[in-house]
Parts: structure tokens; sequence; C-alpha cells
């Protein structure tokens, strides 16, 4: 068919007023009155919001599988379906004060991918899927990016299901009662590559006026607890010469956190985002604090060198001042570069249709990292009002809901291979 | 008699092992597993500790007078009991986990003047005085200091009347229930000049190895609530460049408030001792942080150029950064210079007596600030162990109590005039 000549490929256009729909009649489910969504994973929202995403996929004409953590599979096959599937996804669980567009445009945006490969008529060379993964955001059950963490086999199916709720009921159980535990074994599904269409979440993109982010990877975090031990006393008696003040030492090592990452550009993130202070009274010298350090940069080995940096300058503080101060890593997630053939094929679909566009980086999780683990992957941010997100006001425009969307088809289009 | 004689009269000495066998007598009732003493005011422990000291008091010929705030006054009279008396006191109520010296000290140690002066009968010009003074400590009651306020007219007596402990009982009927509510209307009752001795509460006399504060008033205080205001935003996704970390504002306003004490010797006092951090998440830039700032310094025109350099400092970091910073004024206490006359006497004492000794301010708050309103007042600091008091490991070597005293005994002498 026409369709399937290299200009009339290229012309290809989503419906962007069909996807903003089906996104706007999603966000129904557990609309809050500000204009967000609460729909927490495996509640009966959750349910319902799968329920609704399974029919469209299905009127779609599309295969659904189930993994035994709840993930959804929907398939359209393509000529040649011994090839892996070329897949795109994302999650359709909400924050408890979550927005309309986080996880939820991934996942719609693949629907309408394949919607559109329908109206026209397109068939694929390898098949074209689209996944859900439960419990992204892990804000009612941890481990965060649940389903797809069990999936690259980050973690076991049984941790995943002991995971109990503030009421203390289980993943498995909650799982069950939805009706959302399929037969399959989570991982042994095959993954072709792996595209992740997402607000950014950050400011970036609105800052350079840019429609597409074109995303080369996920920032390694490592995270730290840092105490500095002083000595309390009465703030009156005490002259500043014979003060063991905790603070002090303690706002310069706050300080030194954002050097460090402005030490290490353009990537380098560094924030203190809580403190505690001991006593914590008006007129008592502080004899210890606490604080959090977060440290984020594109590479390990750019973690490993802020990590360095950082317990360099506690160092020298403490020879200085004779207060130690000591740094424990509490946790640690490993940088994950996106595969460059990923990262190019949404480059070129981008380039091809004529949006404005930028490298960026993910400093936030999402699914696509797991992936990266298993498959090439890549993902796809468009702005989103002010970088803000997990809130009842974030907010995208429609322009760049469909500009995010007809990249990912393009992408899809250039890995699936277009048959005939 | 002998004693008459100005070279006798400069060998008096008072007796060390009489005055700690009182302190330790003292310190048993309250007394707390850890060496400590727990005798919050106007307690039945307070009630057997005022008996106790008035007890003493009598048996040493002494006449007392209560008040209707509680103060005690114990009078030994001169040759000429028309002169206002020279009078000497603390207090004897004591922190949840108080000492055994903080206040006890200054009020036995002028019943050892007085029981020094009838061993080697001794007439002074002028009577002499020691008194006790109510809730100085006010970790029961608020305010603090609240028997020499009410009789300095700081506030009144129907004010300190209703102030509640957390069980809602009343100064008023606590007095009452203690039997301690007297006949005497506060501040009704003449004060020559006035001397108080107490350890020091800091760590200023240990450090430079000298037995005797000769101290010469006591710093002003300025107490602030401070906000810095940013933007929440999550640290993976928000780069350095487009933060408003309130927290990396706000830390390098309470290192200038360090800076600013330092930029104001030699008495000039800047602490942080207590910071909110708002939302205190790890992964949250923070978005507002409010912490107190304490300021003091020895005139009330350096603490009114403290105020001016850290308000000025605060509009550069904000004019720097564009993050409003707003800094409110929520206590205020003068300075308070002792008089000239006493401080000299204090010193002279000293001298005669061989002590090393220093010129000093008191950074804390004591009764004798609330005398100095009246009368000439001066006071005399002795080290205690590593600065530390207000707590039940408060600590004084038996050699500095007597040393201290033995300056009250002859400062006392100097300005009451030694009959015959």
């Amino acid at each position: 068919m026409d369709m399937k000549t290299r200009p009339a490929i290229d012309r290809l256009r989503i419906d962007g007023a069909r996807l903003w729909a089906s996104l706007m009649e999603l966000a129904r489910i557990g609309a809050t009155p500000k204009g967000g969504v609460c729909r927490l994973t495996l509640t009966d929202l959750d349910k319902q919001g799968r329920d609704l995403v399974l029919g469209w996929a299905r009127a779609a004409g599309m295969e659904v599988v189930i993994d035994k953590i709840g993930n959804g599979f929907m398939r359209r096959p393509g000529r040649n379906n011994s090839l892996p599937p070329v897949v795109t996804g994302s999650h359709i669980d909400t924050q408890p004060t979550g927005g309309k567009f986080d996880g939820n445009y991934g996942v719609l945006a693949g629907l309408e991918v394949v919607r559109t490969l329908n109206d026209h008529g397109v068939q694929t060379e390898a098949p074209i899927e689209v996944a859900f993964w439960t419990n992204e955001e892990g804000s009612r059950f941890v481990p965060v990016m649940m389903g797809s963490g069990v999936f690259a086999k980050a973690f076991t199916l049984e941790h995943a299901y002991a995971a109990k709720d503030v009421d203390g009921k289980t993943v498995r159980g909650e799982l069950e009662r939805i009706g959302y535990i399929g037969p399959q074994e989570p991982g042994e599904h095959p993954i072709g590559c792996y595209f992740e269409t997402h607000i950014e979440q950050g400011p970036v993109l609105e800052d350079n006026d840019k429609v597409i982010g074109v995303v080369g990877g996920v920032l390694g975090i490592r995270w730290y607890d840092c105490t500095v031990t002083g000595m309390e006393a009465h703030a009156g008696p005490t002259p500043m010469a014979l003060r063991k003040d905790a603070l002090q030492v303690a706002t310069r090592l706050m300080q030194e956190v954002v050097a460090c990452a402005h030490r290490h550009p353009p990537h380098g993130r560094g924030t203190v985002g809580m403190v505690q202070v001991h006593p914590n009274s008006r007129n008592v010298i502080p004899g210890r604090v606490k604080f959090s350090i977060d440290l984020r940069n594109a590479t390990d080995a750019l973690c490993d060198a802020m990590d360095a940096d950082i317990r360099g300058v506690a160092a020298k503080l403490t020879a200085e001042t004779g207060l130690p101060i000591q740094i424990d890593l509490v946790s640690h997630y490993p940088a994950q570069p996106f595969h460059p053939d990923c990262i190019a094929a949404v480059a070129r679909a981008t380039e091809k249709l004529g949006y404005s566009h930028m490298p960026c980086v993910s400093g936030a999780g999402h699914d696509a990292v797991y992936m990266a683990r298993l498959a090439p992957a890549g993902m796809i941010f468009i702005p989103c009002k002010d970088g803000i997100s997990h809130n009842e006001i974030e907010d995208a425009k429609p322009e760049h809901i469909t500009a995010g969307c007809n990249v990912l088809l393009h992408a899809m289009l250039e890995r699936a291979g277009v048959a005939g």
C-alpha cells in the first residue's frame, strides 16, 4: 500500500486530539478536586485504570498478557513474530497527590502509536508492544519501580509480593484482590528494545525553550547520612573561640555539597534535603547535626569522583576544626546510560519531525532504567509546566504531548522496520 | 576588739570546709542518681531547701523576711541600721537536671560570710543581707528570674502569680501551698548595693587558668526568627543552575551569624541553635528554611551594630540570589553593665587576697541583672569544670568555692564598712 513507501511513512503523524482525550479520560479515574489524580497502585482505582487501558488495547486489536507481578503487555504483531518486540511503556499508578501525565503519558502514547499504525494500515517487521509496569511510584509499597525491577531481576518476585502498605496489606494480596496476578513469569518476555516517553519532571526543556529532550541516560545516585559532632554549650557564656559548634561545621559542608556538584559539570547535582539539629534549642550551641547528602552524576566514575571530593572536604574540615564528621553511604543507584542506537533513533525521529530538541539526562529513576539492563533502551522527554511533577498542578501542553508521541512513533518504526 | 584593726580584717578568711559541707547538705534535697539536683521552684523539695537555709540563717542570728513573691531576705544588723543593707544572694531552685552549685553557691556563700563575721565578732557599719530569689531558673514557670524581676518591677506580681506550670498549677497557688507568700511588698526593701557570687557557666576562666572572674556586666541579647524562602523541587531532575535552594542561602547566613560575632569582638556572640527545613525530605530541594539567631554583645550599641550587620548581609544575599529572607526580632534583653564601684570592690578584694583573676562578662542572665537596675551591683565568677552547667555533672573545685566566697567577704566588708 501507499503508506509503506518511505515518504508516506515519513509523513505519518499521530492523532494528538485522540491521545489527549484518552489521557483526560484515564485521569478521571481517581481525579482530585485540584485537577490531579490519586490512583495508588493495586487499589480499586488502579484496577479501573488498568481495565480501561486494556479495553482500549483490545479494541485496537492487541493481544494482552499479564505477568505474575501484574505488569501488562499489549502486543501488536509484526510481519516477523519471531523477532523480539519493540517495546514502549511506563506506568499508570500515581502519587497520592499526583498529576495526569506522569507515567500515564508513556503508556497512552504507546497505545496512540498502535492506533495510528492501525489507522494507516502500517505493518511493522517486528512486533510492537506497549507495557504498563506495576507500582512505579512506590508511594504505597516499596521498592519503587517494582514491576520493572522484578522483571529485570533487580529483586525477587517474593520480595515484591511481601511488601506491605501502612495497613499491612501485601502486594500479593492486593494483586489477587484486583485480579492482576497473571500467568507469565516476570522477565520471561522478550524485549527487542525499549522506549519510554515521559514528562521531564524538571525545568530544563522549558528553560531552554525546547520541545523534545533526547535522553542520554539516567544519573547515578548516592545517598549519604552525615553527622557532625561538636559540643553542646550555652550560647551566652561560651565565647566564640571556645566553641565546638557542630552546625557551623555542618553548614560549611552543606555549602560544599553544592560546590562539589558545580565542580563536576554539566550533570553533577548535590542536595542537602534533610537536617536535624541537636538539641535544637535557641540558646544552645548545637552539639550534633545530622543531615542527608544526595549526589548525582551521569557516570559511576563521576559519582565516585564526587564521593571522593566530598569526603576529602569533610576530612579537611575535621583537620581544621577538630570536629569529627561521619559520612555513611545509605543508598546507591548506578548511573544508567541509554543505548547509542536508541538515543540515535530518538534524535533522528526528532530531526525528521522538525521539533526543537536538546540532549538531556534524567535525574530521576524510570522503568526504562531497569529495561536498559535487558535491552537497548532510550527515553523521550517533553516539557512540563515550571518543571513541576508529583503534584496535582502538574501540567503539559497538548502540542508537546503530541510531539513526544510523534517522536516515539518514528523511533519505534525505525527500530521495528516497516514491512513490505 | 582586735579583729577591728585593718590588718586583722585583711586576714579574715571564710571557712571553706563549712561552706562546702553546707553546699553538699543542701544538694541532698532533690539529689539525683547522677550526682546532680532536681529541686524545681515551689515544689515540696524547694520548700525543704528554703526551710533548711532559713534555719541556718536563724541559727546564725539573722532576721528573716519573706516577700509576696517568696523572695527571702536574711539580715545581719550593722551598727547603723538606718543605712541600706549591703546585699548578696542568688537562688536555690534548680533546673530539672541541674547541678549542686548554680545559684545555691551564691546563697550559701552569703551565709558563710555572715558565719565568718560572727565567728570573729566583726560588726559592720551597714547591715548585711543574704537573699534568695524565687524561680530564677524558669524551667517550671516563666518568666525566668521571676522573684528578682517582680522585685525590680520588670513585670507585675499579678503577672508572676498567674504563671502556670504544665499541670496548670499557678505560682500563687504553689507559693501558698508551701507557705512562702510573705507579708512584704516586693521591691519595698532597701538595697544599698548588691553582689552575686556564681559559677561562670562557661569555659573562659578555666581556659585562662584564672580563679576569679571580675564581672563587668551582662551581655545584651537579641533573639530573631529568620526565614529563607526558595522553591521546592526534585533533587534529581533540577540542575544546579535552575534551583532556588533555600538551605544553601540559609547556610550562608548561618555562617555569617558567627562571622558577625567575630566582627564585633571581644564579646560579640552569634549562635544558630534551632533549624527547621521544609519539607525536610532527602531528595527534595528545600523550599523554606526557618532558623533562630541569637546575637549578644556587651553594650546595646554593639547589639545594634550586630543587628545592622546581619540585616545588611541578608539583604546582600537576597540581592545576589533572589531569595527573600525575613528576619524578625522576637526577644530583646538590654545589656546591663555593673557599677564601677562594685566592680572595683571585687577587683580590690581579689588583689588583696592574691587570687589570679581576669575581667569577664556574663553571657547569661542572673538575678544581679535586675538588682543592677535598683542599686550598684557586681558579680564574682569562679570556674566550673569544662564550663558545663545546667547539667547533673556540673562541678566546681572546693578551692575555687572558697576563693569566690573570700572575695565576696572582702568586697562586702569594703562596701558595708567595719564598725569601730
